[in-house]
């Protein structure tokens, strides 16, 4: 694999990301929609075809204190030694991006039905792939 | 799980994220080297615990044109009716996150030694998680 020179890989730029999809809450435990907007719709075709997907969500509900916070007790329990977030599965982390694998258990239009997405209602959705 | 006023989830914003280390190429195949910036070191504690991490990161090499791209022949095999991008992993989709599972071999400093990275060189690190 070559090496790029490194005035190619600006890395202090932000990226940005425009939500896909907006995951929301039934009255099912567990189970949540995935609303795709109408136009990422063509990227659903023949979706039904796959038991699992992989859904990457923002977790819109953390503050930015959140997001600063670089040392975590893992699980909140405070016998466990401090631990830096990307030793960890913590949400609160720089950016706070969840990856789920999820059951696909129905497709209707542009509506995903899945099991075991553990994103809050309202999640806006950033990324779905074969799982 | 309550179900938020829908005034307070604005999906039509884009999502601002600070890539917080860059890959890097080895002259070991397979291997690649994640350099976290210095303001993120803190996060890097107690990381040497983990014998596999998963790596969120940007595929920077991926032209406006890919992001656009919706359906695909998946692995570019013609024979296979097009699919979705979100019914495969394709890398071409309208936000191209990588994820993928390493092995962790060693940590110097802020640099950690990995193999299994699918990234290019100089590929923007988003997130690294437990795995």
């Amino acid at each position: 694999m070559e090496r790029l020179p490194r005035q190619m890989n600006d890395n202090s730029l932000p990226i940005s990301i425009q939500p896909i999809a907006i995951a929301r809450a039934t009255d099912e435990p567990d189970v949540m929609v995935i609303e795709v907007k109408p136009e990422f719709g063509e990227a659903l075709l023949l979706i039904e075809e796959q038991k699992h997907l992989l859904v990457l969500y923002w977790m819109h509900r953390l503050t930015e204190s959140d997001r600063a916070t670089l040392q975590v007790h893992p699980r909140g329990d405070m016998s466990v030694p401090l631990h830096g977030v990307f030793a960890t599965h913590s949400p609160g982390r720089p950016n706070p991006i969840g990856v789920t694998r999820v059951e696909l258990i129905k497709v209707e239009g542009n509506t995903l039905f899945v099991r075991g997405l553990d994103a809050f209602d309202g999640a806006p959705i950033i990324d779905i792939k074969s799982g």
